[in-house]
């Protein structure tokens, strides 16, 4: 399998953790949207959308939207599950997980940030928008989660876990306070403990600059 | 059950169409976007991410997030499918449907406006926003579903048929010009011919106005 990647991107990152979770072999192929590799008509050829990730199989085909590709990874894949067997806590594990998928990240990446400073917004708007979505996400996602166990739903990390981490780590960049999240941070430094997730963090990549 | 709704919000739209299509008899609870009631307090503590829908199920259990929700009808009351069975075909329909979730829709939903009129922008900039994520969006979503089937993965309507007819009518209310999209629109007219989407139409809605 090949992967179609940016280090920051962390979309990317969440499929990252999956393949590593899973012990699958794959290969990535560095997309650099600061130079807006992913507009390139080859890229658009690959994924219509023009995002990332995309994860072209050994047969060619080519599975885009990350969270569609872990959906596929958890069903072709099964062990270790990224959702538990019961179908209202996977229906939790899912909502808590696309908060941030469909409710923080699509309102922070690039392309927003690109159309928000065509606009005429500075880095000051800039930061204060990606705060205010985190901020939001965060307080949302920490009331959905278990408040107990050691990842975001259970004893090992799951679909939810996935999302978070890579969502903390553009926390930190952005500088939103995590102060108020210590149940977060307490599940992220659980999660990054573990090898599948160290091996997946931007710093460790290929493309990091 | 009982479903948190309010007429035009695409993500309440998506999942009466898929209650109608399961056959599931529910009732609505309508929740005024207009009027913020889905910051009330009592709203908060059943959804703490505060947005529509909020599936309540007869127990008392509460599912949030419209494509969760979606997922968990899926594999609750498996007939008719909104996924076919097999998984890189799932991955397909998913990643469509998720273009319009996920990359469209979060964008362009109220907060995201109300955000930008506190940020300056009238009305102009507002209806250039909405239009520009949604062309993006139709854009890739035509290149990603089959070219022939009479929906958007096949002879039945699915994940995909959900999320496009929603955004459809968002579209027609911002003034999108769909004459590029002649696919999506013969999708569309398939699907409201049908009574499942007919009677989740906003406007068939108690709370239209």
């Amino acid at each position: 399998m090949k992967l179609y990647s940016y280090w920051r991107s962390s979309s990317s990152y969440r499929v990252r953790i999956a393949l590593n979770l899973k012990g699958l072999a794959y290969q990535t192929q560095a997309v650099n949207l600061l130079e807006n590799e992913q507009q390139s008509p080859a890229y658009a050829t690959l994924n219509p959308a023009r995002g990332l990730p995309s994860l072209v199989l050994d047969d060619g085909t080519v599975l885009t939207q990350s969270m569609a590709i872990l959906e596929w990874l958890d069903e072709t894949y099964p062990t270790p599950p990224l959702l538990p067997p019961d179908p209202i806590l996977r229906a939790k594990v899912r909502a808590a997980a696309q908060v941030i998928a469909s409710e923080v990240h699509p309102v922070n990446n690039l392309r927003v940030l690109a159309r928000l400073k065509a606009m005429g917004h500075d880095q000051t708007d800039t930061v204060a928008w990606m705060k205010h979505w985190m901020v939001e996400g965060f307080d949302a996602f920490a009331a959905l989660i278990s408040p107990t166990e050691a990842f975001s739903f259970g004893a090992s990390p799951g679909l939810a876990d996935l999302c978070l981490v890579p969502q903390l780590y553009n926390a930190r960049r952005w500088g939103v306070d995590l102060a108020p999240y210590p149940r977060l941070v307490a599940i992220e430094a659980r999660c990054l403990a573990l090898s599948a997730f160290d091996a997946a963090r931007p710093e460790a990549q290929a493309d990091a600059t």
